[in-house]
């Protein structure tokens, strides 16, 4: 038997939730060394909580920002719409200006707005104002609900397309034709965190590993460590091990061992941007597993929510790389440098793995394969 | 005007000195953090030295322990030829001790046994057994220079072959033609830390760049880290670095966007062990960048002394690779672990590359191309 769906839901993690009245989410620079869970009770709680990376990963970031607009506003008392409306915009700019080229925090807030505006511009408002306002917050919590929501979705539907991709796979490998019960293990390797912790739930290249051990699938996974920021070794492997799925750590340059030795039966990574040609940039690292991936012969799977995929840029080389300080590669190592003083560093925060080495785009309305030109533009249309 | 051998003499590090009377190592356990030389004064300190990593690297371990078995007799009195020959048996034995599995340790000390032998066992001892042990000694100690000598030779040849076919690239794509002094840098990418401080002073892999900066011509390298133990980042940072050499440090996971980004005129690496068939054996992730170079078209040589092909191995599948502990990937992080308790690692120190992403390999006799199970027999001929 596998965990079930009930048993996983305890277990894997969900990084920001609504419980009784209070936004609570996991302190994730406290990762892997503490679990520790707090409570933002106001926008400066949320505006820190964004700013500091305690909640990180696009979608995420999103979730957070919908709930944290609703409870900074649930201690609001206004004397008028006007007034609701003003506090609200004030608050909005507030948090954005937490991380502002984070574009789903902008995007949630935004959609928010929009549903006040939509709502509130209609109602006649009367001497009950105070019952108004409370239906109000009401309508902006359900709109943050189901922002969240259809973030779990999405990511859900990317597990099941992906878990498609991985059994058929399996299968051709002569394992799993009685079942998930009678098979060989699932076997992934992974780079970077696009799991759980990043998203309202399953994660996206990481949802089809929860999906096989819902159900009931053996499933195996390694985590490169992902230098030099290791959220492949504080996240992913913690997300994981919590939540009893068999992860193995390894540095970056292990990689080509296992996938030549344990052959797994993807690479699974998932995608910051993608052109319309099909390059995607991802966490640095991404494109050489690509290359190594096609070398051996492993499907190579870029998991791409559509707000990822950007038709407006042609092809890879059109995406900008951020290059971030070299103290990074240089130091927080022992109590002093690892590198000697003053030498150069590169320290570029992602690359582009070029379509070609791309098996397939996994998005949650569907799979797609080459040629991506065509294909990505048609989940579009 | 380069930099020309005298400057350079002074400024490449030659990890291992006899000077005065006194063998000096430089301590590379400080590093990069402190240049700090420490004199070893008798077989204890010898065996310390080598036990605890303070002196590292095939060659320079060797050249080590000839020097350090002179000045440990250096001390000793003795009253006949048999107790003479039978302490530095006794010192030999124990300094052995220190690291067996280190060839090159064993190899210098059984070199310098035989030396003793030949010359004692044929000298008709008398009264004057006091200057005999001193003639004795004279010639260990001329001994010990001559290993010192042969390994700064070899790791020179080595250096003018690579050279060659750095100077040669870096024409064929146009620069340079009018000499040394008007030309781009030579550019190369390297793996883990065969330079200098493993050896008596050029280093392998890294000499043609020593030469290069000795010749006048502007050489740049590229460092990996090269996780766990950061030989790249503590130990070819440093070296280069001292001796003036451009060298910049990025993460294993950011060589692919080296190699397309700055097209470096070839990979340069070590080799721990070489099977017949041209297989090599080096640091882990030296592999994965050969499979990127040959996808890019970039040379990838791999420089291997005579003393580390193995004709006796046929291919790379059969050179057993060691696992070591995986703590060394879990933690020396911060002050905490840096990734969860009780995860699974995978932690191999080597990896094989296969002779097909090799250009050449690099020895002291020359440079060998393919077929290389053909080829490298050549040599022992």
């Amino acid at each position: 038997m596998g965990k079930g769906k009930e048993k996983m839901e305890k277990e894997r993690i969900t990084p920001v939730k609504y419980e009784e009245g209070k936004l609570i989410i996991l302190d994730q620079t406290e990762l892997p060394a503490r679990e520790k869970w707090i409570v933002l009770e106001n926008s400066h709680d949320v505006w820190d909580a964004v700013k500091k990376l305690k909640v990180r990963g696009a979608p995420a970031i999103g979730v957070c920002a919908a709930y944290g607009i609703c409870v900074s506003m649930e201690k609001s008392h206004t004397c008028s719409y006007d007034q609701f409306r003003k506090e609200f915009s004030d608050v909005k700019d507030y948090l954005i200006s937490s991380r502002p080229t984070a574009v789903n925090l902008a995007w949630a807030l935004e959609r928010m707005e929009k549903k006040l505006l939509s709502i509130g511009d209609g109602l006649c408002f009367g001497p009950s104002w105070r019952q108004e306002e409370g239906y109000l917050k009401e309508e902006l919590l359900k709109e943050a609900h189901a922002i969240r929501r259809e973030d779990e979705e999405s990511c859900r539907a990317m597990g099941e397309y992906g878990l498609r991709l991985l059994t058929e796979i399996s299968a051709r490998k002569g394992a799993g034709e009685k079942g998930p019960e009678d098979q060989q293990p699932i076997t992934v390797l992974t780079h970077c965190n696009a799991g759980a912790l990043a998203t309202a739930g399953y994660g996206t290249c990481l949802a089809p590993v929860y999906l096989a051990a819902e159900k009931g699938y053996g499933v195996r996974v390694f985590s490169d460590e992902t230098r030099p920021l290791l959220q492949g070794a504080r996240l992913t492997c913690w997300e994981l091990a919590r939540a009893g799925i068999d992860v193995t750590l390894i540095c970056d340059d292990m990689a080509y061992s296992v996938l030549k030795k344990e052959k797994p039966h993807a690479v699974v990574v998932g995608c910051d941007r993608m052109a319309a040609n099909g390059d995607g940039a991802n966490k640095i690292g991404t494109a050489a597993l690509a290359v190594m991936a096609k070398e051996l012969g492993i499907p190579f799977f870029m998991f791409a929510p559509k707000s990822t995929i950007d038709l407006s840029t042609p092809a890879g080389e059109d995406i900008r790389i951020e290059e971030r300080d070299g103290d990074e590669i240089c130091s927080m190592w022992y109590e002093e440098r690892m590198a000697p003083e003053g030498i150069k560093t590169f320290n570029p925060a992602f690359d582009v793995t070029e379509n070609r080495y791309i098996t397939a785009v996994v998005t949650e309305k569907g799979v797609v394969y080459p040629p991506f030109d065509e294909n990505l533009k048609r989940l579009f249309e």
